[in-house]
């Protein structure tokens, strides 16, 4: 493809997103961010990765303190960053990592709320993959190590997590369709086939838009 | 492709859903069913076409009443039918053509609850078409011939005809992503892109699955 091409995946947990995300970056041969904009944050930053793994998509308790208070100084350099929870540290941290990218290259980028954080630029495409509960518990038994009679339970609250974290940094209603131009049940697909599925939009919209 | 495909299209009022679902069907050389399922049910039941038109994808307020007085016997080959409003007769004549076609052909159908009809069968692909209010009430204005002061509200106004339809002949809830395998936002697509999008994915899925 001749222009930027952005592929921002929002993914319910265990729906395989991550993987597929992986792979279109793989078939498109362009970059794939999902842990790495830890990685990156830390090296900006100074704050040591394992710290920020910890804070790494979940919401802050206390950006709205730090707002009243003053704390809060993203435009201005970020100058009081460090009294910032690790959460919100992140957050800006990220944000201002994705913009960047979004800039100078293509990429799929996982999570993050990067459809919300790109949702003014062109060439973005934004999915949703979710896929049946069921299937997604299973998943989560298979590859995260999780009790079977657990796993339901668990996948919800991973979910809560994400849409919480999502609602909190952009106001918006995590997985609700107008955010996205793509939502794929992932229930039926290999990734493989989900990922060309995605690559097929792409290709398309990029050609006759 | 070698064996039967039905793509059913549950589209926001507006989105441009019945457009696309008939390029669809032309691409692939396959049946349309949009208004014609109320052709077919009048030649069924000898009721009058325009009787059915007026009832058509609205529920009905008294289905509820008939089961509870017993009128309602789809079982034994619709003695009571006659007995019944016309919105449910409709949708119970409807749901048989559904599935008679569904055992027989291949074939793209707008509304009328097909995803849900069709739920159990194989090789259905199930599509949620959406769009912004604003691209779908401007549709609205220059295709149905609206007053553009109303057309937001006209368009909401359809739009919950359509979910209340839905929600009360299957029990599920209109345009929540986990009735559907593919959710398509047609606001920066034209028809033709996003029937092509659908039918990569018949592809894909009927390929390599």
């Amino acid at each position: 493809m001749s222009c930027k091409t952005i592929i921002t995946i929002t993914r319910q947990f265990g729906s395989g997103g991550h993987e597929i995300g992986k792979l279109i970056s793989e078939k498109l041969g362009i970059a794939f961010y999902d842990k790495e904009l830890i990685t990156l944050a830390a090296k900006e930053s100074g704050v040591s990765p394992e710290v920020f793994e910890h804070a790494d998509e979940r919401m802050s308790n206390s950006l709205l303190y730090s707002l009243s208070t003053g704390l809060y100084n993203y435009g201005n350099g970020f100058s009081a960053m460090g009294d910032l929870p690790m959460n919100d540290q992140l957050y800006i941290l990220q944000h201002k990592i994705i913009k960047e990218k979004a800039e100078s290259e293509s990429f799929v980028v996982v999570g993050r709320c990067a459809d919300y954080i790109l949702k003014d630029m062109e060439n973005v495409v934004k999915v949703f993959i979710y896929a049946d509960l069921e299937v997604r518990a299973k998943r989560a038994v298979e590859r995260r190590d999780i009790e079977p009679s657990r796993a339901r339970q668990a996948v919800s609250k991973a979910d809560k997590n994400r849409a919480n974290y999502y609602s909190f940094y952009s106001g918006q209603k995590w997985g609700a369709t107008e955010n996205y131009d793509l939502c794929l049940n992932s229930t039926k697909l290999t990734a493989e086939q989900a990922a060309d599925i995605i690559i097929d939009y792409v290709k398309i919209t990029a050609k006759e838009s």
